[in-house]
């Protein structure tokens, strides 16, 4: 017999699993008649919100779990040393779980979660991830979950980004006052949240300066290093090239470099390039690297402390904020 | 009353914890009076190698637990992938905890360990473990542990290193063959297995070269950025300076680039550096930096596969094997 779940539930009332959720809870965002169908039919099929939750509380030690991408990344270590300055004051421990941006793999570690190994998930969604049901079918467990930089719009918790879209479009701004006329864009997935702010903030600074926006000036690379060298080599070795590269991850604006060695190009004279970026050597690469740096210590200081808030008063439902920290624009010679 | 452990046992018959726990696995390390000692006290305290290991034991899922000093260093970021290369093939988890180069924190979260959370253990370290009585106790309850890079000499068990004394050799050397005669050598720890073996590589190149060694040009740094900056800003700015700079780690390499730039001295016309470093960018820096590339991955999936084969074979005590994983050295313009 199929399990009475949320899917199982969202499936036979014919809306999402977040609507279901939400309804659950009593959600302000729910209509009163999609609440009433919804409570009705979890009634009739006697559905258990969290059958585990009160045995699996007792065992849960005061523990939360990290669930990132990857961290090859100077962003994602940064957020851990603000995550782990707020964990050791409050005598926690951060166990770190990576996803290798791949959903599959993304599922399997929820799932090990749900077990009440831990408190709470402090969460940055994989490149793939593009449907919810395996973190609201944790959060339903009572196991709350808060989101930063990758976040998951249709959950009701707590999320804490940076300015993309403003970052963005005064990065772009800045190119196009440096003379830029054709720049390109290479992002790393159509699907996160943030990548599409940052996208969003670099087509409305060309829309504001007049300058027409070409399709083939939106790049997306892949996970592939070798085939992000080769999209970039293609893009740079056209005769009609761009005059700046504005990478949304750092990963790319170094592929971006080394293509430039190889081509003879000379970094800012004839390509200006501009980067989302933690990199702890920025400043000393040749020629320094013009970075938009994200506030990573301060967002996952402040991830932590909204999560460990919430578990050490019980709470095992973070309302619903959004908390945006600046980023900085760090300009050097590479523009 | 005090608890019968190893430590007990050790204190009562003044030997070290090592010993102790050696005797009780009948190691052939230890002579056989030494064993009967041992023996007989443990067996008139009723001393119980480990009480909880069988309940636990059905506890534990395919879980290992990673605990490394810190992770914005790439070396670590690279060991992970190695680690995870081969945990998600044999499908396993893996739980990241992050020491921060701390004792105590260290000490609790082995501790933690100790409740039978996870099956085994790969290790490196912190830059204050000097005694370790905390990992023998571990061991005792049955859950193994594989060290690498910065290993436990006085365990038996695997421990993954790679040729630290011979880079370091080879490393001096080539500063020597392009002309270097007064060559600085700057440490981060005085008590790390690896640390030791650089420098002892360093000494025994200058004195096959018949360079005299001088105590001022081995220079410990700290766990403090600004004190680092400021020890090596010293170093250089005197009117004797040295013509190069050894760098165990990547981040005192980095701080020497930096200080070069405030006090305009040219890399490498005027200071020659190398340094131990799997940094992504140190083609791009300005110079290129010469580094000791230590095969981060390999020694990840080394351990990895040494701790799973063991763990799936129900095995609790992994044989003392030292396996030796060879670096590169990448000469670029900074030397």
């Amino acid at each position: 017999m199929e399990p009475v779940n949320l899917k199982r539930l969202a499936k036979e009332l014919n809306l999402s699993i977040s609507t279901v959720s939400k309804a659950l809870r009593d959600s302000y965002e729910i209509g009163v008649e999609t609440k009433k169908k919804v409570q009705e039919l979890a009634q009739k099929l006697n559905y258990q919100p969290n059958p585990h939750a009160s045995s699996l509380r007792r065992q849960k030690s005061k523990t939360i779990a990290l669930v990132i991408p990857e961290i090859a990344n100077n962003y994602f270590s940064l957020v851990i040393n603000g995550i782990e300055s707020v964990a050791q004051e409050r005598d926690y421990h951060v166990l770190i779980y990576l996803t290798h941006e791949d959903l599959g793999r993304e599922v399997s570690i929820i799932k090990h979660l749900q077990g009440g190994r831990v408190a709470g998930v402090l969460m940055s969604l994989s490149m793939q991830t593009v449907n919810y049901g395996h973190l609201f079918d944790l959060a339903q467990q009572n196991t709350p979950i808060v989101f930063f930089d990758r976040i998951c719009h249709e959950m009701e918790t707590a999320k804490i980004i940076t300015d993309d879209f403003q970052s963005s479009f005064k990065a772009t701004e800045h190119l196009i006052q440096r003379g830029c006329k054709d720049i390109a864009f290479i992002g790393s997935s159509k699907h996160l949240s943030n990548e599409d702010k940052r996208m969003q903030g670099f087509i409305e600074a060309l829309q504001k300066h007049n300058i027409k926006i070409k399709k083939s000036r939106i790049v997306y690379c892949s996970e592939n290093n070798a085939s992000n060298h080769s999209t970039i080599k293609k893009l740079l070795m056209n005769s009609n090239r761009p005059d700046a590269i504005f990478a949304s991850i750092e990963k790319l604006a170094i592929t971006a470099y080394e293509v430039c060695g190889e081509l003879k190009i000379k970094i800012p004279q004839q390509l200006k390039i501009i980067c989302f970026s933690n990199i702890a050597t920025a400043h000393l690469m040749n020629p320094p690297l013009t970075c938009i740096r994200q506030p990573a210590f301060e967002m996952g200081r402040q991830a932590a402390e909204i999560l460990i808030k919430n578990l050490d008063k019980n709470r095992t439902f973070i309302p619903n904020e959004l908390i945006v920290v600046k980023s900085e624009l760090s300009i050097r010679s590479s523009t």
